[in-house]
């Protein structure tokens, strides 16, 4: 399997993760698409993702499987024995209801001002910037901290009693407001706690450095 | 179970034909909330789903299981042989995929177009409204309406050989894209015959009357 990635990107670390979660990083390489240059946009890769976004997943067969759920959903059923997307009916749906929650209400929404409200990729890439949505969306974002800070005073992963693809999402999104500097507020305690241990999982503490060739 | 809905919205329109094509309808009760009364804004549906959206799903413990892709999941996890979301690690992959490219390109950019950019659910409801960015949600709508008409040149259904969750979708899509008066592009010729073809399913042409009490 191959992996259209970008080493330190939010979407790409959410793959980056479920593959170290799932202990198949070793049968995957990666070929960097620099965002910087704008070769997400070109047609060449457009051609493998209609969307232009990162990670895309290239199976040996040249087939191609884009957007996080997605390929997390591929990766998760490779050996019969779902751990990060659910195996009851109830569990699917909690899952996928929190990562989608996780997407619309921080992730997508801190992309959002990234590339809207701040100088996003740079003037080659950004033709079109929307400044006034895209600061309302890094507001929609807090209060998505604020959310998730509730949900896991009650619990202790964000879709429940295990870690999933959830967590995994809500990770991507405290990578890329890291990023973009738009703090965790401090009242979180929950959110912050949960983070600090999210961030010692190995799945998590290595994931930029996990395709660097081991000497 | 029950499912919070609106009976001619584009998005409870998903999750009622998924319940179709699962032979899941007569375990249902449907509640109506409002929507041009704001009714999914207030604290009490806020606390059901937070993201203030329709259809929400009421299982019987009383977990609430919101946005369409998760509750498909669900409906389609509940009888053990899957149909609508994949078997195989490959299906479920594209399915996923194909799904969310048909919200990203598609439906949900209809959604931004009708809430931003027309006057939607009205001015009591709609507080905030950005047209710039609603009109080019609407422009990239019809872009996406040529991407799965090129799809649907080359294959019977929307993630390949099988109708499933990103048919729904891309349904989902073209019901709301009616509602609004984006018509298709007449030389979209496959995904207007493909419509046709989804419209005499009896899952998509009875989703309205559904709820209905038969007598």
């Amino acid at each position: 399997m191959k992996i259209y990635d970008w080493s330190t990107g939010p979407y790409p670390a959410r793959v980056r993760i479920a593959l170290a979660e799932k202990n198949l990083a070793s049968r995957v390489r990666f070929e960097t698409v620099n965002l910087y240059k704008g070769e997400h946009k070109t047609p060449a890769f457009l051609a493998k993702n209609y969307s232009g976004t990162l990670p895309v997943l290239e199976l040996d067969d040249g087939t191609f499987i884009a957007e996080c759920t997605a390929i997390t959903e591929y990766l998760d059923a490779l050996d019969g024995t779902p751990t990060l997307t659910g195996r009851t009916p109830r569990e699917k749906g909690l899952i996928h209801m929190m990562s989608k929650r996780a997407e619309l209400e921080l992730l997508d929404a801190i992309s959002v001002y990234f590339h809207h409200a701040t100088p996003g990729l740079g003037p080659d890439v950004e033709i079109y910037q929307n400044a006034e949505w895209g600061l309302r969306q890094r507001d929609k974002a807090v209060r998505g901290m604020r959310y998730f800070d509730s949900v896991l005073r009650g619990q202790p992963f964000v879709a429940g009693e295990t870690f999933s693809m959830a967590d995994i999402t809500v990770i991507g999104g405290l990578i890329f407001a890291g990023l973009v500097k738009v703090p965790v507020p401090a009242e979180c305690e929950a959110l912050l706690a949960w983070y600090a241990r999210m961030q010692e999982r190995p799945s998590v503490k290595h994931r930029v450095t996990m395709s660097e060739p081991s000497v």
